[in-house]
C-alpha cells in the first residue's frame, strides 16, 4: 500500500440535488428509512437531500441552479441570497468547503433526458483511487460509461466540496419521471462503489482492468438560435439517442424546422454526449462533444 | 350529404399550452412563419401559442396548469387572477367559449412522457365528424391511437372551448426536450388532419375503414403514497413503456422501493395509458386506466 494513501473516514451521498431527477431524490430517501444499505465496515456513510424545496415543487431548482452555486466566490458573496444559493451554504455546513472538505468522498446522483445509460462522471485526473475506481466497475459492468469535464479547477458543482468525488448521471429519464429499472440499476450500482471504497481502506489499490475508457468534454455546442434565442433546429433526427457513439466531420448535426441540414464543422471524430438534455436548454448546451480517452492502469499505484 | 352537416369555417390550432411540451410550441411557431403550410381552400386556419411565459420559463405553467382553466365556473370568476386564468381569458376572446364558440374546430398539441406514441384525443363521443376523422386516420396510419376521457361535460380543458375538437398527445417525449422524430410525425399528422377536414366540407362523410378502436378512460389510479404525499412505490418495472398493452387482473402495477409488488385488483383487463406521467404525479395520477372498445362504423350517416 502506497505511504500516501489516505483512508476514507466519511463518505456523503447526496440526492435530489436537482428536485426533479427523481432516481437520486428517493435513492436518498431510501437509504435514509434504511442506513444499513449503504453502512460498510471500515467508514462512516452520510446521506443529504440537495434541494428539497424544488423537489417538492417537482422542479429543477427554486431560483438557482444548485448544482453550480458551489464555487469559493459565490460562497463567500454573502449578496447571493436566493434559496440555493442559502441551501449551498448549508450544505457546505455538512460537507465543508473545496477549502476545507468534511468528507473524503462524494457520490452525487443525477439524472439526465440524454440517451447516457448509466455514467459515472468522475473528478480529479490523476487520482488513483478515481482510475482504480473505473477499472473495478468496468469489470463488474463493462456498459458503465465515463465521463469528465474538461476543466474542474474551481468549479461550481455541489461535489467540488470534496477534492475526490463523482457524480451518476443517469438516462435517459424525463424529468419528473421516476423509473424503476433504472432505480435499481442505479442502487446497485451505488453498492458497487461503496464496497469497493470499503476494500480501498483494507487493501492495496490493484486495477482490476488494464484499461478505461474515458470520454472528456471537449467541446459545448450549443443549437443554431434565432435572434431572440428561440431554436432555430433541432438535434438531427440521425444523433438522437446516439451518446457516445462516433460523430465523423461532415455528419448531420442539426436540423432546421424548415428541414435542412446543419453538419458537423470538426476534423477529427467526436463522441457527443449530454445530447438533447433538457435542463440544459437554457444554458446554451444542445451538446458535449468529448474525446474518448482509452487509459492504460498497467501501473503499480 | 346530410343536411345537418355544418361546413368548418374556422379551424384554430393551438400549441404551447404547456411551456415544456416543445413539440406543438415548435409546430406552431413554424406555422407562424409560414401560415400556408395550415392553410386549405375551404376553411380558415387560426394558430394560437397557449403559454408563452411558460414556454420562455421552460416549465409546464407558471402558477396554474393553462390546460384546466377553462371551465365556466372558473373563466365566470372574477377573483381567479392567476397568469394562467388571465391567459384563458385573452384565450377565449378569441376562440370563444364552450357556450359561444368562435371556431369550428379545435387541434390542441401536447406531448407526454409516457410511451402512448401518436395518440388523438377524441371530443364529444357520437360525432360522426369525430368518427371519420378517427376511421380515415386509421387507414392512413394504423398506429394512430384513439383515447378518450369519460366525462367530457363541462370539462376544463383549453379544447372545450370548442364542441368539436381533438388533441394531439405525443410521446415518449420528455418535458422540455424537443424530439425531431415526433416533431415530424406531429407535423404529418396535422396535416393529415386538415386534408380531412377540407374534404368534410366538400364531400359526402363516408367511413375510409369499418372498424376504429377507441381506448376510453375509465379510472384513474394513483401511485401508492406515505402520509406526506411522497411515492412510497414506483410503476412496476414489467409495467413501464406498455400504454395501451393488456393489464390483467392479478397483474403487478407498482413495485415499493423496498421491493414489494402490488398487483391489480380489478376483475377485468385494462389498458393502461398515460402510464408515469410525470406532469400527472402532482395530480395524484399514475396512470389511467382504460377500456378498449371496437367501434363500428359500418352505418351511412
Amino acid at each position: 500500500m502506497s505511504s500516501s494513501k489516505l483512508k476514507l473516514n466519511r463518505v456523503a451521498i447526496v440526492g435530489g440535488t436537482h428536485g426533479s431527477e427523481l432516481t437520486g431524490a428517493y435513492l436518498i430517501k431510501k437509504f435514509e428509512r434504511s442506513p444499513s444499505l449503504v453502512k460498510r465496515p471500515t467508514f462512516e456513510a452520510l446521506t443529504l437531500f440537495g434541494n428539497p424545496r424544488a423537489f417538492k415543487a417537482g422542479t429543477r431548482y427554486i431560483e438557482r441552479d444548485l448544482n453550480r452555486c458551489f464555487s469559493l466566490k459565490d460562497l463567500n458573496n454573502p449578496s447571493l441570497a436566493t434559496y440555493e444559493d442559502i441551501r449551498a451554504k448549508e450544505i457546505c455546513g455538512v460537507l465543508g468547503t473545496k477549502e476545507n472538505s468534511k468528507v473524503d468522498f462524494v457520490i452525487d446522483l443525477h439524472s439526465t433526458t440524454s440517451n447516457m445509460g448509466l455514467t459515472v462522471i468522475l473528478g480529479e485526473k490523476e487520482d488513483p483511487l478515481i482510475l482504480n475506481l473505473a477499472a473495478y466497475l468496468t469489470s463488474i459492468n463493462p456498459l458503465v460509461k465515463f465521463f469528465r469535464w474538461s476543466d474542474t479547477q474551481d468549479n461550481s458543482f455541489l461535489r467540488s466540496v470534496c477534492p475526490r468525488s463523482i457524480a451518476i448521471e443517469v438516462g435517459a429519464i424525463p424529468h419528473g419521471v421516476l423509473n424503476p429499472w433504472y432505480f435499481e440499476q442505479t442502487e446497485k450500482l451505488i453498492y458497487t462503489i461503496l464496497d469497493f471504497l470499503n476494500s480501498y481502506n483494507t487493501r492495496p489499490l490493484k486495477p482490476s482492468c488494464s484499461t478505461i475508457t474515458i470520454f472528456e468534454g471537449i467541446k459545448l455546442v450549443d443549437y443554431p438560435r434565432h435572434q431572440n434565442g428561440e431554436l432555430s433546429a433541432m438535434i438531427d433526427p440521425s444523433l438522437v439517442s446516439k451518446d457516445y457513439q462516433p460523430l465523423e466531420p461532415g455528419a448531420s448535426l442539426f436540423k432546421t424546422f424548415e428541414g435542412r441540414t446543419i453538419t458537423y464543422k470538426g476534423t477529427s471524430t467526436v463522441y457527443p454526449a449530454f445530447i438533447g438534455e433538457a435542463s440544459y436548454q437554457e444554458k446554451g448546451i444542445a451538446m458535449c462533444l468529448t474525446a474518448k480517452h482509452e487509459i492504460s492502469l498497467a501501473v503499480d499505484y
